[in-house]
């Protein structure tokens, strides 16, 4: 069967053949549809994120993927089932304590491979293996969207940690801010939009006319320009944030969330850095996040529940959101072409088959 | 009645006359027993935090007392009944939303004063007045050191979020570490020490013989000597560390906190630094923060459910180790000795009478 892969030493992923799995004992084998493209896979790309599976010679990419039931090989699940993977699986085949109790999100390296991250082949191929406690079932009107339910899911999940790290006081967050507006930026934003906040923004360094900024504006929410607004100055240009949600990866992001944020306010960050070595204000950024009761939650991966409950939030989200997310959609054939970036380019999927 | 109070205009506090205050109506006359100093006292002093009542020529200090009423004037509260009294005050006498849902500590700048650091008289003499529902009622054995109700009721805060913000998944620390081995450093580490950790640890900067490291590991825990082991080494030196809870107001340890901290692991940041520029590798501790799932959670105050929880923490507290921390018991005579520090001082308290 066709899969989109990186090779060791190569820089561009490249289409080839792959034998097609065999499900194992309890597994089932699903029939790939779309599969999507986010930044993690540009950094498996680059080498400077995740790593092959031991031993070989090549990854399948693809984390963000929808697929149907092929093989229900005696589970439970139905053939024709759509249905979303999750990312994490038990190094070596086993279980542990983190997958045990359903939080493999929570794992420390080396107690979780991540499919078509790290060390283990992903989803960008026409059909995938899984056992089912690992895919999620999704309605079959999401066969076009539902490669979308694994990056909402990362938000639902720093969402909750964010409420979570509040929950001892009475938290009544009226503003967010979401940095970013690449694809992750986009769907948290939506997601954030769903939610009780009566004010959104989002951050970005684009001039009009840009179709991120026509979503941003779209979804009622005012959009920043970091050239001009930096996020340690949104409180005085705009206004205090109660809730902030990092998707950039820009680190200085990262701390300069302390002086976006209202006090009570929390900062969760989902952004994957290289080292960078920059001067901060650590004084007052301490400061600040003392006496004015502030927090910084770090939040990666997500699991079932948060997959269901983007399930949901995805279903909820109108046509022309989705539409005009996913900018581009590839046979894999055009695996040469599918890898570029740009400011015309939102969300990238590739399409392995139709339901 | 005498008072120890800052001057407009002056950098030591001195002993004076001022009029004994009256209760107004609803509130009540306490007299003071026990008034302990800490570095926030010290910053008073300074004026580098806090700022004197309005229109006032001086500010009397101190904000950890324990006193008796005198007075009851018509209140629930009995005379002769020891209390501690709370911090916080709303601005101008009257009410504000963080105080009517008891959170006063969550509230911004401006929706409050506190007595003896910004904007009201402090504790620190013969008298003072109060509502009773800024006063917490405390068991007589505490006469001689209810004052440490209040320094203990910031790390029961602070242990409270720091598990708030961990309660999304199954959070089993094993692993605290304080860092400070001052008069709060020492407090929170016996707290931290009455909890669910197994193997707690104090960071210092101090060699033997020395009565910080006396306490700390009679209290069962490991001295962390910083000289030779940075907050950031403690990984490799010692183990991850599941909850740091920093009491020193360096602000570089609330950046080193990230590299300390376990994978789902929280630091709770209570120092108060000033102003500081320096370089950190901001894209190494970001992506920290995010890959394995970690927190920074700042926290000022308290209010009364953690001041009867500290109260509860603190009649568990051996006598040796009150015993250890009240090291210098002063006259308010005494003024021009009271607020010396060095070495041999871990808690300072003024006593104005006694039980």
């Amino acid at each position: 069967m066709r899969a989109i892969a990186v090779h060791r030493g190569e820089s561009q992923p490249r289409l080839r053949e792959v034998p097609r799995p065999d499900p194992g004992p309890g597994e089932v084998l699903v029939r790939t549809l779309r599969v999507g493209i986010d930044g993690t896979d540009h950094e498996v790309i680059a080498g400077s994120h995740g790593g092959f599976p031991e031993g070989e010679s090549y990854q399948i990419l693809g984390h963000e993927a929808v697929g149907v039931v092929a093989e229900a090989n005696g589970t439970d699940l139905a053939e024709g089932q759509l249905v979303v993977p999750t990312v994490r699986r038990p190094p070596g085949g086993g279980s542990n304590e983190y997958f045990d109790r359903g939080e493999p999100d929570m794992a420390p390296a080396g107690a979780y491979v991540e499919r078509g991250i790290a060390g283990a082949h992903g989803y960008m191929s026409e059909f995938f293996t899984s056992a089912p406690r690992f895919l999620v079932s999704v309605p079959a009107s999401l066969a076009k969207t539902g490669f979308l339910v694994e990056p909402i899911s990362n938000t639902e999940k720093a969402l909750e940690m964010a409420y979570a790290s509040r929950s001892t006081f009475e938290w009544s967050p009226e503003t967010a801010f979401v940095l970013g507006n690449g694809s992750l930026g986009l769907l948290s934003l939506a997601l954030v939009g769903q939610g009780e906040f009566e004010r959104t923004y989002c951050l970005g360094r684009r001039s009009r006319p840009d179709p991120t900024i026509d979503i941003i504006e779209r979804l009622g929410a005012t959009y920043v320009d970091s050239r001009e607004t930096p996020v340690s100055e949104v409180t005085t240009a705009h206004e205090q944030m109660d809730f902030v949600c990092e998707a950039t990866g820009y680190a200085r992001h990262a701390f300069e969330t302390i002086d976006a944020l209202a006090p009570g306010g929390v900062g969760t960050l989902l952004g994957i850095p290289s080292d960078w070595t920059f001067e901060i204000d650590g004084g007052r950024l301490h400061r600040a996040l003392v006496l004015e009761n502030k927090a910084l939650v770090g939040s990666v991966n997500s699991y079932v529940p948060q997959f269901e409950r983007a399930t949901d939030t995805l279903a909820d989200y109108p046509d022309w959101l989705t539409d005009a997310i996913i900018t581009d959609v590839f046979d894999p054939a055009e695996t040469d072409v599918v890898f570029e970036t740009g400011d015309e380019h939102i969300k990238t999927v590739v399409e392995f088959g139709t339901r």
